[in-house]
């Protein structure tokens, strides 16, 4: 199964995600997720340290500035 | 429903974006944005911590260079 | 109107585009813009805080590199 | 072969990925890779001189923010 | 004209160019351009504050990491 | 030629590689490139201010994260 399609069948689980920029880790639960890994994540909260730093609730990441997708258990 | 159009189904209201490079967060209402979510924002307001920094009026985001969207409540 | 339509109709004023890299902000007139927002300006010259840095003439930018474009009243 | 096609060749093999951003090396098994190196890890670790930092288990890693693909023997 | 083409037109003249990365300014003879700003140059030197640092003679540039292509006089 | 040619006609040579991120250069013998200037080489070398740091051997390298490529006499 193609990278892409991997992430795709995590619609609907929670799921952590590495941005670039200035972001922290975000958490959320995936809504929907295209070819380009453009994602959908709604009840996001930003993590540091493993510390909640802010609910940031539905949000959409552009997938080319998206450097990691990984399923939380 | 695919990321790129859940942000079209957000012309009209508020949004708040953050972009690659120096700046901060953006907040503005969404005029238009395109598959690559190429936006365009009108009433723009650069924020820090909370804190109106500059008010940037009309707006062209190029796609690749956005974080994150997400809505204003 | 699409975000990129948006910054075609700007040809023949005056625009400020913020750039990625060690680039303060670019005033200059649109002479052409493309599809992926690349962009040939001229009289185009470099603004750090209010103040002029540079003259840098004609100029074609990246698109990609592009964070931001606005018109100039 | 073309450099795609030398890391589709790799899927079952251990191998080190640089990536942009603020991730140190990562080292796990690839599962698979499409044409725009969109990779899938397994029993991924992220790696500091020669330290293992963290597990991060199963990840997609978007293609477009790898540097570097390298084999492990 | 639009703007790959503006660029292409100053094949054979003196380009100056910035990149991103570490990179200063690169200045050479544009041989070639194609349409995705890739630029071939030759006699090329690289720049800081007016000073020649290196030769770089013969180089090739990814488009995408192009911020800005003016010509010199 | 077109730029990415001029890349290609470098199979089976020494060249030197300026990457974004954290690597210094790499120098290596290119296997294979394809049109978007994703890189094979082999017998790869990292190198900072003249000296050798690492050897990497057989690395695959992301087109769109070469700033430059330049052949080694």
């Amino acid at each position: 199964m193609f990278p892409n399609k991997k992430v795709q069948k995590l619609v609907g689980s929670k799921i952590q995600v590495e941005m670039k920029g200035n972001l922290h880790l975000l958490e959320g639960t995936l809504k929907s997720a295209d070819d380009y890994l453009n994602l959908h994540l709604v009840d996001t909260v930003e993590i540091s340290e493993g510390e909640k730093l802010r609910s940031l609730g539905s949000v959409v990441l552009r997938g080319n500035n998206i450097i990691l997708v990984t399923p939380l258990e």
